[in-house]
C-alpha cells in the first residue's frame, strides 16, 4: 500500500506541481496585461491550458490565486544577517527591489496599488496574507535595532518604519522601467538614518 | 466695441465655465470609477451631459483632458514661507495631503500608479505638464535649504527628494481610506531630517 500510494505521488506530483506553475504564471501575466479588472478564473484557466476544477481543486477563488502568485513573486521574506541595523535593512531593500526585477513584475505591483482600492475582499486578504508576514519581519528588525541602540527610541515604530522603507518603495513605484542600484538603496539608507538636516 | 466684446465674454464665459467644470469633474469621476482603461472621451462627454465637440474644442485629446484634470485636483503647487527648510517641506507636505482628501481623489491618484504603465504616451504628459512644475518647486526649496546650510550639501539631490517626500506619498497610497495628520507629517519629516539612527 505504501509503496503504491508513493508512486502515485510520484507520478502525479510533478504534473500537478506543472500545473500549479502555470496557472500562478498566467495569473501573473494577466494581472501585468489587463490589472485585477481583467484577471478571471476563466481567463487563468484558458491562459494555463487547464480547466476551471483544476484551479478550484487547488485555490478557493480568485482572491486566495492572486494572492498566491504575488506571493510567489515577492519570495519568501529573506534571512537577515543580524550584523547590524543597516546590514539587516540592507537586505529587506534589495529583497524588496528584487520581486520587481521584471518588467511583467513591477507591473504586477503597480496594478494592486492602483485597482486595490475596488476590490475589498481581495486588497484585506492581500494584507494578510501577503503584506503582514513580510511587514512582521522588517519591524521585528527595527524593534531589535531599537532594543541594540542602533536606532532612535523615541519614534513610533510604524512612523520608523514608513521612513525606513518608503524611498526604495516609492521610488521603484514611480521608476517601473529601473531597478534600482545598489549604491542607490545604500543612499536612501544612510539618508534616513543619519538623516538629511546639516548638523 | 471695448463695451459690446466684454458683454460678450460676460454672458458667455460661465456657460463656458460650467461647460469646463463639468467635464473636468466627469473625468475625474470615471478615473475614480473605472480607471484610465475606462475613461473615453465620450464616456466624459456623457457624463458631463456635452457634446464631444464641446470636449475638443478646448482638449487636443484624452491625454491633454486626463493631464489637466489631474492638475486640477492636485491645485496650484503652494506658495512656501520660505523661513525654514523645516516650514517649506511641511507646508509641501500638507500641500500634498490636501488633493487627496476625498476618497475618489485618492482612487484617482491610485490608479495612475497603477495602470501609467500601460499609457506611455499620457505617463510622458502626466511627468512633463503635472509632475514636472510641482516637482520643480520641491527641487528649489531643497536647494535653497543646502544653500543656507539646513541641508546636507553631500547627498544628490534626487535621492534628497525621495528621502524628504517618499513616507509621507508611500504612506498614503497605502492607506487609502485615511488622510495623515500633521502631526504624522512632522514625524515624517523631522524623521528624515534628524536620522532614524540614535547618536
Amino acid at each position: 500500500m505504501t509503496r503504491i500510494a508513493r508512486v502515485e505521488r510520484r507520478s502525479g506530483r510533478p504534473r500537478s506541481e506543472d500545473a500549479d506553475r502555470a496557472i500562478i504564471e498566467a495569473t501573473l501575466e494577466l494581472l501585468a496585461e489587463s490589472g485585477i479588472a481583467g484577471t478571471t478564473i476563466e481567463g487563468v484557466a484558458a491562459r494555463a491550458g487547464v480547466g476551471k476544477t483544476t484551479i478550484y481543486r487547488r485555490w478557493k477563488g480568485l482572491e486566495d490565486l492572486i494572492c498566491d502568485a504575488v506571493a510567489e513573486l515577492k519570495g519568501p521574506p529573506p534571512t537577515l544577517p543580524g550584523t547590524s541595523i543597516r546590514d539587516d535593512l540592507l537586505t529587506l531593500a534589495e529583497a524588496a527591489a528584487r520581486g520587481r526585477e521584471s518588467a511583467r513584475n513591477r507591473k504586477v505591483y503597480a496594478c494592486f496599488i492602483g485597482e486595490m482600492a475596488r476590490y475589498p475582499a481581495l486588497d484585506a486578504q492581500y494584507r494578510e496574507s501577503v503584506i503582514r508576514p513580510r511587514r512582521a519581519v522588517t519591524m521585528a528588525a527595527l524593534q531589535r535595532g531599537i532594543d541594540r541602540g542602533e536606532l532612535r527610541d523615541d519614534l513610533d515604530l510604524d512612523v520608523l518604519a514608513e521612513i525606513v522603507t518608503a524611498p526604495t518603495l516609492h521610488w521603484m513605484l514611480h521608476n517601473p522601467d529601473r531597478s534600482p542600484s545598489r549604491e542607490q538603496l545604500e543612499q536612501f539608507l544612510d539618508g534616513v538614518l543619519n538623516g538629511v538636516a546639516r548638523r
